[in-house]
């Protein structure tokens, strides 16, 4: 419980040197927030300081505003797929007087939520979505292109260079010789909009399913981008910064090629590495 | 429109001379998604590629599985507060057979949202809200001491040592003498998660508003980060990267006092600079 990272198995490639290493991943696992026994929110988080999380988010959505206006915060007592409680889920009691939140300010509830929610239940709930989505194949790439994709990124991403506060999301396509076009980079404070932008661009192409793509981003992999490749039923998501635990299980169960700290002449590949060739 | 960076005064520190720049910031304007002329979702974004942003949001919500699936999108013809069209409104018009999301899914909604919603909107409603919280003073503080927060910040940062995927926020008190005390570190892979357990931990001890305080934060300064400093009373917010232009107008009208680009011998402030002395 509590556990704020976790090791993952991953293939490290320095310059031409490919090595298998154990590396550490902040974890990510939902949140569910229930106000006097309501789902009310589900948040992807690092666990820890449950409680405090749950508290800051109320006052957030000015639902409290000091902390006495929650008489008792406590952990559901649901169990995951395992048999074990996943902590994953909060009750919160309000006050006296403190009056429960209008419906229409409920968001982002998975339907079929359990107390026990987990990260499987955020898994399955991806993959009962978008199972026609996903292909068994995708792009096959060198790692030669995919080590350079994120500096082709970098070079359309013009407003980048002005203002340092913009994500980017490239979509490449990769052909038989496993030579990469840049089909559409997109751009904005938001990581999940430049993504959301790549997909509605493919999606107006008729290009979804994208499986013979590579989708880049600017910065990290969380579960929620790693969503967005998988739906849009992309082959490869290479990231320039760090994945998360989730977002390296889902991409593990959905078929899609993970990879992170894509720079210069390191990468490391988290999932499905057949799709990557040499060196 | 379709403005992705816009310029800014800003005042620069490097070593330890002052000056005078104008920077650019990434633009940051919400967007209102309609579908059928109801109200679905708000989202902070870039403008620019709007359409392609709906379509793929859409596609994300599973409301649409194929561009065909909507039949027409439009800017909503209102105005912001200066008469112009904020071309911050687009109404999706499903095609016909493609089921309207449930009321359930609607999210994020401004419930005061007019037409002509726009950054000044956004603004409005955290003033709205937090207005009681306003402080007139919060802490100042040397330059030396905000300058060395974020390698302090880091040093409680163990996990990120580790994982590469975590943010972190602190909350640093401020004392008669200008030195601050990191009274609490959290860390997350989601950033606004990282600020609610530190304003959660903040309300437990009753320290909220905080207004002798400052909040540091490992990466960007969102819209949705500078509220969360407003909101809780916060003095000074210090962030290692890039604010938003919607954070540095939300700052310049609530009276926080905005530091971007924290990092070794240089900064900017955007805001309210009084907070900040010498060298």
């Amino acid at each position: 419980m509590a556990q704020v990272s976790r090791r993952r198995p991953v293939r490290h490639l320095a310059g031409e040197v490919w090595s298998r290493r154990s590396d550490r991943l902040a974890v990510e696992e939902p949140l569910e927030i229930r106000i006097g026994g309501e789902p009310f929110s589900v948040t992807m988080r690092t666990p820890g300081e449950d409680f405090e999380l749950v508290l800051g988010y109320l006052y957030g959505e000015g639902i409290v505003v000091a902390a006495g206006d929650v008489r008792a915060l406590r952990y559901c007592l649901g169990t995951g797929p395992d048999g074990l409680n996943t902590y994953n889920v909060i009750d919160a009691a309000l006050a006296d007087g403190v009056p429960a939140p209008e419906p229409g300010l409920r968001r982002n509830v998975l339907t079929s939520s359990a107390c026990g929610i987990c990260g499987t239940t955020s898994i399955d709930t991806v993959l009962d979505r978008t199972r026609p989505a996903l292909l068994p194949d995708g792009p096959v790439l060198p790692v030669e292109t995919l080590r350079r994709l994120p500096d082709r990124l970098r070079e359309h991403q013009a407003a980048f260079e002005r203002t340092g506060g913009l994500h980017a999301a490239g979509l490449a396509r990769v052909d038989a010789d496993g030579a990469a076009e840049l089909l559409c980079v997109r751009e904005d404070v938001g990581r999940h909009n430049a993504v959301d932008k790549v997909v509605g661009w493919a999606l107006g192409q008729d290009a979804v399913p994208a499986a013979d793509t590579v989708l880049v981003v600017s910065g990290r992999a969380s579960f929620e981008l790693t969503q967005k490749a998988v739906q849009a039923g992309i082959g490869v998501l290479a990231a320039v910064s760090a994945p998360s635990t989730l977002a390296v299980e889902l991409a593990e169960r959905a078929g899609l090629t993970l990879a992170g700290f894509v720079r210069g002449e390191t990468l490391n590949v988290y999932s499905h590495p057949h799709r990557v060739t040499g060196p």
